[in-house]
């Protein structure tokens, strides 16, 4: 059984331990769910492989603070191991870093936090590292929103310990060139395809991101070519020639005014959406935010990457990303958290909240 | 056993119905063996799956003239058909086009020309359709250029029996552009190496291709990207993207001045060669070729696109194309020649070296 009540590293790693890679996570939520039933300030509800524990005080305000459980695969880094000791202690393994380090810091403010200043919705969730419809958050915000309710959310990926604000918006938008294939030899029968890419290229090139402020942060956006593709074979005059672009939008606008924008930008080419995702306000100008950011110090930064505030975001409740490790480390096969991020964020949380 | 001393029509009807997809040619060329040394006037040489017949009668100058019998895959087109009748009449099936049409008429006249002004060398040849170093022609010119040797050297590819001389050259050269991969939201860390690839495209399309005069006939080049590829996954700065260019040049140059007028034209990018062929100059100045000229009949015009006339042009032997049938038919699941290419060319070379 976990104990919630013990050190931080040893929380991770029996956490690290328990695989748990999208679409296992049930031994896992077995394990939280029984871990957290045993304090009897928590309402504790099980949904599939989400759970969900709740304080119902009757506080003014409520904040829902959450993870996800699962990983990508293993990469011979279960079971967990440690380095170093002291303020220099290390924890290796799957997920150390996205996100059970984020996890084992939750549950042990959930245990701990008996008489929070405000109510607390903790959840913990599935399927957060494959396609999105299998994601437990998503799930719950379409059929059981009313459990997310707050005024508030934070939700727990590696942040080195910082609060990062909100997310940005993406798109993808691909451009096809249409030519007229013909042998290369007799090329001027035909019309190249790869060739007309290059007036894109070059306008893709010469863009200039905006930065926008939203809530006091200050996104940075970024329109790329992140993938093209045109031929079919070393003698043929291509007659297709395919650009994928990526733009991550501040979340001063919404899916359909970054499609406006993104056509505006690139007119007259013919665009077509191939998917997107909207951003997150971060609402640090919020006093309960401004809370936060005193409780945990340092300077609140703008998230750049999509995560799963968005889905907060949708609800209408402002949300941050907070939590330990390096988000850099997320997924690489030695990825860590070390011991005195995990005592960081949980001190934040007590801080603000106890 | 192949007749040929038949119909055209038919002798090719009977080539088409015997298999001889690359790498099986053994059957076909067993058959044209035994057929060609039924004649007395022609010295057989069998090497592996090429076959030369040659006359040997002191004359002043040789012509070698050939073709392969190798097919690409069969697409539910053999057996042979025949549509039409009279002049109208067609052959259909696998090779009709490219390029049995060929061989039938080469048969056909190598068994009529008993006593022919110059000295012929006929040679019939296996895996032309597939990789070069498989290819029959190539491993002769290699092993035995001795049997190769002649004055003047004519391919049986369809050219709507017509005159085209000599070959492009081709090359290939690759541009690889090198960035720095990062997330896509946050592109500053990264550099985009499929936007660097739009001055080298807009050099290319703004290309003006030349046309080259060589023997009396006029070559058209054409320089084109044939290929792009960049990017790895949707979310990522691409940090490599790859451009293919195809250079079909005339055979005023050998493959180390391609090279060279590549490199100026592209300047400052940084080639990487990766394969070549040398073109073939069609000789069209010759004597023996305004013989052929003139007794074939029509205005010769230069050959677009690599044919094994190169390989000839490697033994300082000039070389045109002449065969039945239409070249945009090779290949196609529907190609076909048309009696009157097949009666034509034959008449072509009694008149000749008749």
């Amino acid at each position: 059984m976990l104990n919630l009540e013990g050190d931080l590293p040893g929380l991770l790693r029996s956490l690290i331990d328990i695989e748990s890679v999208s679409g296992n996570e049930q031994r896992i939520t077995d394990e939280v769910e029984t871990a957290l039933s045993a304090y009897p300030h928590l309402k504790v509800i099980r949904d599939g492989n989400v759970l969900i524990a709740r304080t119902e005080l009757g506080r003014r305000e409520r904040v829902v603070i959450g993870g996800h459980l699962d990983t990508v695969p293993i990469a011979d880094n279960v079971p967990a191991t440690i380095t170093g000791e002291g303020d220099d202690l290390i924890v290796h393994g799957r997920g150390a870093c996205d996100m059970k380090g984020g996890v084992a810091v939750q549950l042990s403010a959930a245990a701990a936090l008996t008489e929070p200043n405000r109510d607390l919705t903790w959840i913990f969730y599935d399927n957060e590292e494959v396609e999105a419809d299998r994601n437990g958050l998503f799930r719950i915000t379409r059929e059981r929103p009313e459990l997310l309710a707050a005024d508030f959310a934070v939700l727990g990926e590696p942040t080195n310990a910082g609060i990062e604000g909100g997310c940005q918006g993406t798109m993808r938008v691909a451009v096809t060139f249409t030519g007229i294939a013909a042998h290369s030899a007799r090329s001027w029968r035909g019309h190249n395809a790869i060739h007309d890419a290059n007036g894109l290229l070059r306008r893709l090139a010469d863009h200039q991101a905006r930065e926008i402020e939203v809530d006091g942060l200050v996104y940075r956006e970024g329109l790329n070519a992140v993938r093209i593709d045109g031929g079919i074979a070393g003698n043929v005059i291509p007659d297709r020639c395919r650009v994928l672009i990526n733009y991550r939008f501040a979340p001063d606008k919404d899916v359909a005014g970054a499609e406006a924008y993104v056509r505006e930008v690139l007119a007259p080419y013919d665009l077509e959406v191939v998917d997107a995702a909207p951003g997150a306000r971060p609402g640090l100008d919020r006093p309960i935010a401004a809370d936060f950011a005193a409780a945990v110090g340092g300077t609140p930064g703008p998230k750049f990457g999509w995560t799963d505030v968005a889905r907060f975001a949708t609800l209408g409740v402002p949300a941050v990303n907070y939590g330990p490790g390096d988000p850099n480390k997320a997924h690489t096969d030695d990825e860590f958290c070390p011991a005195a991020d995990l005592e960081r964020c949980r001190a934040g949380f007590l801080a603000w909240l106890g």
